[in-house]
């Protein structure tokens, strides 16, 4: 069935307020798909809507729900309902949850946990921003090592129900330090009173992160090993939880808009373009672009300087070349810096690559140079260029600011990660406003080299 | 333990054969970490390593080595090892195998693969790349309607254990048609003679692709529903495969690498850098370098042209501040493109959105182009500026450049995704060279009119 036909029949049937076909409904619907449906409804029929879903759906379709949305109909339900939605949450959508709501609504919602949750999501909102511990759930299957798969299995059906997943456990002590893992699957395939801890991953197989790790480097791991899960511990080694794959592609896809963001010179933010307000917008821009305000002005000041005695403005030719090789160098930079940027976070280049790196980055910009100083001598047939001599110099000029701004646009990120800092950050707007600069201290430096 | 020190015990063992302490050493290593150990060996080394590994490990391992060593290695093993190999491999990563192989290798490997194997290895190869069929595998469990939970488990603890997931379980009539899906939770959970139909998930719940579906299509869908693995159907509705998370995590990532490329004036490329030629990185790069000498051709030309009467040889205040007002249009419009490339990507925006999107565009240009320009009136000080008029008609043009370079920038990737045509083509190099030159008509049309 079609969203839209759903949402009229869902429309219609609460306006006639038939309950029963309502629910009989929406029991066929994904939760993905109810908040959808939500989402188009007037708050008061959203409000119904949410009311005449079970309890444990409810929570799982409020957390789909968007921030706006969520908002509004906390604010609409009583302190009953709202102590029911938080037992039936997984922990890890409350605490996304309340990041994103006043303060006056985190208080309401914690007034109505008991004071075991309160104390455990307290806990996590510490976790730092972009920490592992931020995106981990605790609702996870925790087997002993001294049971039976057997036992094991019975734990997970007595415990599984409401487990995010369950489909890799992991093996505690009984002070919870973590000892291994072993998928469902192989409790599932062996004998009933096989130990857990003679078919759990161990030692060098079993691989987890700390609570204060960055989600961009547990995200590199949960991808390296294609895993479903992967647990967390505390500086003790205790288990305090796990992040589950889809949040980890979450991770990669913000990860990947914040480079994207930081290229095209903005500052990365997590806001939806839409919901956002337009002071926001401006405070994310504004600073690449009073950046490039002032290399441009630096780009005018090496002008006037070549400029002393009229070389500049007695040369029409010379003038008509420079948004030409701005723009070709500024490519050329960007083109090496991306590949850098982007080889580094994927982890296909590494920082001992460099000399490699710089020794390739000079053939190819040579062969690049050469074709395009080639081509440009075809412009000599255009008007206003003034001769060959001058094509020849910009062709000159081309050859040495496109290999200059290849080194510079691919050592750049290379040394940041070598600095710990972001490569991401030397990219877009830095290096072309740099190639800028380059590109004309080479261009005037030949040109006044060969034509004075 | 290290990496650093697994490798050495590793390669002390290889030299003195000491074969069953290398295999106890090597059982307690993930296959991933094993393929990482055989890449720093010597081929004869790791042909060696390669034969002291169990069969099913060591086709999980030759599935995690890079294409060259995969390559190198069966040019090394007999024909007998090479079919145990391809028994023992997953069909989805037999198949990614075989495309980077030249034509006397995968004729070689089909030559020692049954009949049957080889028909749907060539199917596979057949489907179009980035579709759902060309990342699918065939390893999952089938379940039929009409068993029980218990028969159900019985089924999958018999064939599951080398399916390559099986914690969602799909379920076929006998003409293969999909009826449904039931994670494995379910089963554990329920009684055991419960019905399989009345526990699966069907209807408006059951969440499936096509064969000639686009890749990236699919990610958003397993990444909307949070889904582990997702069925993929024929035309007649018939189950023929699953697409597990970790392709899918995969594919997230080569469509943002995809995308960082070409914003950085790049045709995008699946190879690693340290591993393509340098005339294959030349041909990547070449194309967007010689659009950028056709318009900055475009852009001397009109230099040129407002230069009829000497206007702009009279003026080197007018020419000191080209760089600047190119390089802040260029960045605005660029930052107003990849906005709306990555919004229109993930979904946060929609071509519906349009008018909505341009009138919050130019209240952010507005604001941005005033404290720009208020900014840019300081340079008055700065020699070669000329005065106060000078500075104010470059403020203008910064302004009015500004704006119309963020809606341009804001435009175009909506008109393309409109079009239907990749909304990326149209940010970085294209938006960064159509501002160029709107933003120096701006300027010498302003100057002109103020100036003269």
């Amino acid at each position: 069935m079609e969203f839209e036909t759903i949402l009229k029949i869902v429309g219609s049937l609460l306006a006639k307020g038939e309950i029963s076909a309502l629910r009989s409904l929406l029991s066929e619907l994904n939760a993905v798909d109810t908040a959808a449906i939500m989402e188009e409804l007037e708050p008061a029929e959203r409000l119904r809507l949410f009311r005449v879903l079970p309890k444990d759906v409810s929570a799982d379709v409020f957390s789909y729900l968007e921030t706006d949305s969520q908002t509004e109909l906390v604010g609409m339900i009583n302190d009953k309902e709202l102590e029911n939605l938080m037992d039936e949450m997984f922990l890890d959508d409350t605490v996304d949850f309340l990041e994103e709501m006043p303060a006056n609504v985190v208080t309401r919602v914690l007034r109505n946990t008991d004071a075991e949750t309160r104390k455990t999501i307290n806990r996590f909102l510490k976790y730092p921003d972009n920490s592992a511990g931020s995106i981990m759930t605790i609702e996870m299957v925790q087997l002993r090592d001294d049971m039976t798969a057997a036992q094991a299995i019975a734990s997970i059906r007595r415990n599984g129900i409401d487990k995010e997943t369950v489909y890799t456990c992991y093996v505690t002590d009984s002070t919870h330090k973590l000892l291994g893992a072993v998928p469902l699957l192989s409790l599932l395939m062996c004998e009933d009173e096989t130990m857990v801890r003679d078919i759990m991953q161990n030692d060098a197989q079993l691989i987890y992160v700390n609570t204060l790790d960055d989600r961009e480097e547990v995200a590199e791991i949960v991808k390296k090993y294609d895993l479903l899960s992967i647990p967390v511990v505390d500086n003790e080694n205790r288990l305090v939880g796990i992040i589950t794959v889809d949040d980890i592609v979450d991770v990669i896809e913000e990860e990947a808009t914040e480079d994207i963001e930081k290229m095209g010179s903005l500052a990365p933010s997590d806001d939806e373009y839409l919901k956002t307000g337009v002071f926001k917008l401006v405070r994310n821009r504004i600073f690449w672009l009073l950046v490039l305000l002032v290399t441009g002005t630096l780009a005018g000041i090496l002008i006037f300087l070549y400029n002393a005695d009229g070389f500049v403005t007695d040369n029409i030719a010379l003038i008509i070349s420079m948004p030409l090789i701005m723009g070709i160098s500024g490519s050329a930079g960007s083109q090496s810096s991306t590949l850098m940027i982007r080889g580094l976070l994927v982890g296909e280049i590494d920082t001992k690559d460099y000399f490699k790196i710089v020794f390739k980055e000079i053939r190819v910009a040579a062969v690049c140079a050469a074709v395009l100083g080639a081509v440009n001598l075809l412009r000599v047939f255009l008007p206003g260029t003034d001769g060959i001599k001058n094509c020849a110099v910009v062709s000159l000029a081309i050859f040495v600011s496109v290999t200059a701004a290849k080194l510079v646009g691919a050592s750049l990120p290379i040394i940041a990660k070598a600095l710990k800092r972001d490569p991401a950050t030397v990219g877009g707007p830095f290096i072309q406003s740099l190639s800028d600069i380059i590109s004309l201290a080479v261009y005037f430096g030949i040109a006044g080299a060969i034509l004075n």
